[in-house]
């Protein structure tokens, strides 16, 4: 019988598992809770435990599967398997993480970061079209992503490669958590477009929902102004549009660069769908080179929540011919 | 007795050709003119010719060599081996340049684009230092770049990868010759820094030899105002601050997207040297991101002139193992 791919996608609140054929279908998926009490020391443990009683449930053993994929935050040393600067994990310390996995499965064991491992999962099973040269960028509570070249990851020297939230769009822009001024990050993630709006509301002296929200001190999300915007509420509007255009500009110069064939947009903002998609493909034909604006396609992700452990599973396919 | 590689760097005013072991080393290096008239339906013979008559010289044959690698302007179809709209060759129409110098050489034949081929070439020999990772940017009459991610070219899609001179520094700033608005080749190529010159010399009015040989209608060039900048000239001063502003600005986006080890500077408006790349570096360091700012080194490239044929040859490797 054909062997298993396990893939595993590590996050800040949940840990979500799946077991998949070699193709990439999902046979089996399930989710636990992130502990990250005593500094996350608990949750190496509780991945192999998780596994093992699932193993256990379906009546499989290890060496029904090719290996273990996991996506995970916080800075990699993919060949050693470890794991530190975590900070949503309480990961302060290095993490020995593939040793600590494979000793507790019996399973061979391969991880990167989590916008990679999205990025692998979409341009294998959903809107990257199993094409060579994927960028995949992510709007969350941050902005990541992952970049596909000749088929492979961009790492880089140290792994920063794909860190496409950290791009300057605006220099002497917003200050970011990382230090600088003025990232992608800080127009275009969910609490970027937070910031983008209550900004313009300052100033903005018209008829507006979104104004009215704001300044009765309603808590606003990323969710409701682009639900607004789309119910034709002018000031969220104007936040839109500052927001795609940013974005735009980001994806554009991205794709000046790499030229990817599709560049994949995902993340809770992009929930806002085609209505996200057009303006920021306005704006990126303003600013893509001629031949990119042609070539590079512009797409929703289609994964959804599944990028993470499609992706992280096929991190496990390099084990294929050892196995 | 080890095989030799040929080089081939096509431009619009020389081709230059060099014949160099597999170690790459240069063992014999000469030029002939580039004559593009009837539609540069010469030049294909030319370099068939010239390349037949040094093997006579040398008394060499073509067995002797792995192939023959060569860097070209124009659009490229790597796996045809074909070249269209290289204006500068008066190349319009598409035309076979694999397909003719294979029969008139007897040698296999590979070729890549004029900045990509110089990108392999300073990697190879010169500052990449043979990393995996190495971006090349030149700055000459227009601004070209060489991307190389896991030690492989970075084509993108349709070839379109590494057009870092169309990256948008300057969201509607100057017109570019692609037709978008703020490319860094408006900023920082030869002829842009001579742009950035008259318009700030429009605007300024205290003491500049710069003004004075402007206001005189003096022919500007880029060496000019980077020596008059050396020599503390106050304006030329800020013309060189815009140019580095911009382009270390584009080199921070483009290693928080690639996290390249080395990012190599070269081209004509590079012999400016550690006066021009100390600035660069200023501004990169301002807007890279933390571990990128620290792990990605920006660097003068070191092969001048010869990085084409020395790249060019690089390309020939790949018929190593079919020889």
């Amino acid at each position: 019988m054909a062997k298993k791919l396990f893939g595993v996608d590590l996050g800040g609140t949940t840990i979500k598992f799946a077991i998949l054929t070699q193709e990439g279908e999902i046979q089996q998926k399930w989710s636990i809770r992130t502990n990250i009490l005593d500094d996350g020391s608990h949750i190496v443990p509780d991945i192999v435990d998780s596994i093992n009683h699932h193993l256990d449930l379906y009546k499989m053993t290890p060496d029904q599967f090719v290996g273990i994929g996991m996506g995970t935050p916080g800075t990699i040393d993919r060949d050693k398997g470890t794991v530190v600067g975590a900070f949503n994990l309480n990961w302060k310390t290095t993490q020995r993480v593939k040793e600590q996995i494979e000793e507790g499965t019996g399973m061979k064991f391969a991880l990167d970061n989590d916008a990679n491992v999205a990025a692998l999962g979409e341009r294998w099973k959903g809107a990257g079209n199993e094409g060579d040269d994927v960028a995949f960028i992510t709007l969350g509570t941050g902005v990541g992503g992952g970049l596909i070249s000749n088929g492979k990851l961009v790492h880089g020297i140290v792994g920063a490669g794909g860190e496409v939230g950290h791009m300057i769009v605006k220099p002497n822009g917003y200050l970011c958590t990382c230090g600088n001024r003025g990232c992608l990050e800080q127009y275009a993630s969910a609490t970027g477009v937070v910031h983008v709006a209550q900004d313009k509301a300052e100033e903005y002296e018209g008829n507006s929902r979104l104004k009215a929200m704001i300044d009765n001190g309603d808590e606003i999300t990323s969710k409701i102004v682009f639900d607004l915007a789309k119910d034709n509420d002018y000031l969220a509007n104007t936040v839109v549009d500052e927001v795609t255009y940013y974005l735009g500009l980001a994806c554009a110069n991205l794709s000046n660069v790499l030229n990817p064939e599709y560049l994949v947009i995902g993340g809770g903002v992009s929930a806002a769908g085609d209505f996200l998609l057009k303006r920021v493909q306005k704006n990126f034909e303003k600013f893509a080179f001629p031949t990119v604006r042609t070539s590079t396609q512009l797409k929703l992700a289609e994964l959804g929540n599944d990028a993470g452990v499609i992706g992280a599973a096929s991190l496990a396919r390099q084990f294929e011919s050892v196995n």
